[in-house]
C-alpha cells in the first residue's frame, strides 16, 4: 500500500473545483443556491478563567446541491417519470430526500479520467456563447489529442468558461454538449461525464425528437446511469495538456440528496 | 499516469464517512447542524408538450460545517483570541467568514494513513464512555500493530463510538485522546489527526496547566497547524486489520468557512 | 377614527405570542423549528472615514413555520388529500408553496376573542398530562364564567400547559382538546380556534369513526375552513380573568406557506 | 371590551404588507432575503390505515430579518459603535443576537397613524428615482393634507415606489427622505416612521456633517429610540386619501434579531 500512498502524495495534483461563496453563478431554479454566515466569533467564547485561552468559531450554511462544483445523483432526474432502472419517481420521494438512487449511493469515483479540450483544438480560449459541441466535435478533438476515452472512465469536456465564474450572466451563456455529444460519450461507456459550464447541455436546446429540454440530463442520468459532473475548472489541466489522468471525485453521502458538492481532482 | 488511475480503480476502498442526515449526533454547540428538504419533485417540473419527458428534482440544505464526518479548519480555533501564525482573530473574521485560514486553505490530504486501534488493542469493542486515550496508550498500540506514524501522515484513532452514530447521547459519551495522546501525535508530525467521536478531544477533560477544554483544539489547529478530523468510522478498517493505508480526505473550498463536510476514504 | 387609535393606545395589552429562540419546544415533525444566527456584527461595519459613525448589524432566520407562536392556513391538512373546498391537494402543491389557501389569503384576525380557562375552572394550575378537553367540558367553563362563543369569536382554551415553554419534553405532554371538544368549537361558528400547547388536539388521540389522528386539523381545516392557533401563552389573561376581550391576531403573507409566525394580542 | 372588539370588526382594513416571496426586492447587503421550501406534500403522509384520511403539508422558510415590509429594532444600527441607550454593540452581541435592544423589545405598535402622500402632494404618481423628500416637503404636504403627526404617532411616508414591488432594480431606485426630513419627522415625537421603499433613507445620500450614509438609520434607531419601518404599501391609503388611520403593527418577538417581519395595517 505504501506504493500508492507515496504515489498519491508524490503527484502533481489539479484542483477542479471552483471556489464557493455567496455570489457564484446559480442555475436559476437552484436560487439562492449559497449563502454562509459566520455567527459564532472567537470573542464570543473567550472567557479565560473559564475555558482558558480556546475559542471557537464556526457559522451555518444554507445550499442547494446544485450550487458550485457537484455531482449529480441519479434521482435528479426523470424520464416520463420513470427513475434510472424504470423507479416511478414518486414511490421514491419523500421530504427527507429519495429513498433510492440518492447522492448516497453514488461511488467514490477513482480512476481514470480523460480530458477533452475543445475550445483548445478549435484554436479559441473559451467556445462562442451557447456553443453547442457535437460528437463529431468530440470525436475529432479525441483523435487530434491522441486519446480515446474509455468504458469506466471520467470524461471531461472543456469549453472554456471556467474563466468567467466571477461573472454569472457571462458564465450562464456557456457552451454545452448537443445531443450528439452526449450520444457519442454515452457509447463510450464512460462512468461519468462533467464539463466547465453550469449544465453540460446548452440549456435552449431541444431534442427535436422528444421535445426534451437538457438531453444530456434526461439520457445519461435516467435512461443510462451516467453520473453529470457540473461547474468543473479545467483550465490548468489544459493549460498543461493533461488529456489522461487519475481522477479522484467523491461526494458526501447527503442521504436522499439530488446530488452533492465536491471537489475533484486530477492526478498526473 | 494510467499506472496511478489504474491503482486506484483496483484498490480496495475503505469509506470512512457516516451517512448524513437530519437525526445524526450533532455537537451541542452546532445544533440544529443538519436539515435536507426535498421540494422540488419530479411531477412539479412534468409537461411534456413543454419539456418532453425531463423532469427535475431538487432540495435545500441548512448545514453547519461541523456537522457529520468534516475537517476542522485551522481558523476554526483560536488560542487567546491568536490563531494560526499569531494571526489576530477579529481581524480576519467577517460576516461570510475568514479572510485567512479558512477551510479553502486545506489542501486535499493525500497520502499515508495510518490507524491505532485502541479499542482493539485493549481488547473491547468499545472504549469505556470518556476514557481519555493517554500517550502511553497509543505508544504501546503503535508498537503492537507494528506500525509507527510518521511526518506527514493522517493519523487516525480508533474509540470503536463509530457504531453508535445512530445514538445521539450514547455517542456524545464518546471516548477521546488525552492531552498526552495529543501531544505525542503532533511530536509524530503527522498532518492531520482523526477519531471515531465528535471531538477528538473528550468534551470535559480540562488541561490543568491552562485550564483550557478541548486541549486537542486549542494545540493542533492555531499552535500546530495540524488539522483535525471528526466522526470518521474506522470499523470496517479495524476489523480487516488494516494499520497503514492511502488515505484520500478533500475538503470543499467553502470560502472562509471554519470547516467542511468531507468523505475520507482509505485505500489498499 | 381618532376614536379606535386613541382607544387602541389606550387599551390594557395582553401579548399571547410565547418568546422564540433556539430550544423552545418544537413538535417533532417540524423540527429543526427555529434557527437565528446574528452574523453581521456592528464592528464589521465600522469604518468612519466611509461610512461616518454609522454600522449596521443583521441576521438570518431558518425557521418552519409551525415554530413558536402561529397560525395554521387551510392547506396545511387535508381530509382524503382535498383541502378546503375539495380542493384536490396535488393540484396546488408547487415546490414554493400552495397556490391556493396558503397563508397570504388568511385576512388579518380582528375581533372579539373568548377564553375558556379549562385549568382554572377545574381549579389546577395545569391539566393532567395529555388530557382530552371534551365538549362537555367547554360547555360547563363557559357556563361557569358566563361567557358564550358566538360566530366570528376566536376561541382560546387554557389548558395551563404555557408555563412548561422552557421544557419541551414536559411541554409536548400538554392536554389538549378531544373530538367532542372540537365539534362544541366548530358549532359556535367560531373563526379561529387556539390554545397553549403544541396543536389543539392531543397527538395520541384518534378519532375511532375515521381513525384520524389529530381530529381538530383534519374538521377544522380542511372540512369548515377554522383556522387553528398554536402556542398561545394565556397565563396573564386567565390570571385577570379576562373571559372576553378584543383580538388581534396578523398572520404574515407568506406566499403558499402553510401557516404563520404571529403575535396574537388580547385588548381590553 | 364589546366596544373595542366591534369597531375592530367593524373597520375598514388597510393591509400595509408587501407580499413576501423568493424574487422579491431584497436590500443588497440583506441577500439572499427570502426562501421558502414546500417540502412536506399531502400525499407523504397519507396513510388511511395509520391516520384516517388526515395529511398535512409544510415548509422551511430561510429569511433575514430585513426582508419584506418589517420594522427595524434599536439593536440594528450604532452610531460609533454605540446602540440607542450609549449601549457600547460588542457588549451585547452574541452569536444567537442581541441581549438587549433586540426586537423583542418592540412593543406593539398601537395608536393613531399619519400618511403624508409626498408623490400626491407633488401630483405624481411616483416621485422620481432617489428623489430626496426634505423637511419642507413634508411640512408642506402636511399642510396641503391638513394633517399633523403628533407624539407617539406613526408616520408613513409615501413615494409611490410600492407600484414597483416586482422589479427589483426599479424598486431599488425609490425616493427617500432627506436629512432635513429625518429631522422634521423626530421632532414631532413620533414613535415610527415608515416608507414605502427599501429603506427609508435615499441610500447614496451622505450626511455631509457626520459623513455618514443612510441618516435616518444611524439618527432614529441608537439616537432617537425612533422605530423605522420599511417597505410598506401605501397605495390603497393614498387612493382613498386616508391621513390619518388607527394603526396597528405587531413586531414577532424574534429574540436578539435586528428586526421583525410584520404586517402592518390602517383601519378607518
Amino acid at each position: 500500500m505504501t506504493a500508492l500512498a507515496d504515489q498519491l502524495r508524490g503527484a502533481t495534483v489539479y484542483d477542479l473545483e471552483q471556489p464557493r461563496y455567496h455570489g457564484m453563478p446559480i442555475y436559476p431554479t437552484h436560487k439562492p443556491g449559497y449563502f454562509y454566515a459566520l455567527y459564532r466569533r472567537h470573542r464570543d467564547s473567550y472567557k479565560p478563567e473559564q475555558h482558558g485561552p480556546r475559542t471557537s468559531a464556526a457559522g451555518v450554511l444554507t445550499m442547494m446541491e446544485h450550487a458550485g462544483t457537484h455531482i449529480d445523483a441519479l434521482c435528479h432526474q426523470s424520464c416520463g417519470l420513470k427513475l434510472y432502472g424504470d423507479v416511478p419517481a414518486e414511490t421514491v420521494e419523500t421530504p427527507a430526500g429519495f429513498t433510492q438512487l440518492g447522492v448516497e449511493t453514488v461511488p467514490p469515483l477513482l480512476g481514470r479520467g480523460v480530458l477533452l479540450d475543445v475550445a483548445g483544438w478549435k484554436g479559441v480560449g473559451r467556445l462562442p456563447d451557447k456553443y453547442s459541441v457535437t460528437g463529431d466535435d468530440l470525436r475529432a478533438c479525441a483523435a487530434k489529442q491522441g486519446v480515446e476515452p474509455r468504458a469506466g472512465d471520467v470524461l471531461l469536456v472543456r469549453t472554456g468558461f471556467a474563466t468567467l465564474w466571477h461573472d454569472e450572466e457571462a458564465y450562464l451563456r456557456a457552451a454545452g454538449v448537443a445531443k450528439s455529444g452526449t450520444l457519442w460519450a454515452a457509447e463510450r461507456g464512460v462512468i461519468a461525464v462533467g464539463a466547465d459550464n453550469m449544465s453540460w447541455d446548452v440549456p435552449d436546446e431541444r431534442d427535436p425528437e422528444t421535445g426534451a429540454t437538457l438531453f444530456g440530463h434526461v439520457y445519461l442520468l435516467p435512461q443510462k446511469g451516467i453520473y453529470i459532473i457540473e461547474n468543473v475548472n479545467l483550465e490548468r489541466l489544459a493549460a498543461d495538456r493533461r488529456w489522461t489522468f487519475a481522477f479522484i471525485g467523491i461526494p458526501l453521502k447527503l442521504n436522499g440528496a439530488t446530488g452533492s458538492p465536491f471537489r475533484p481532482l486530477a492526478l498526473v
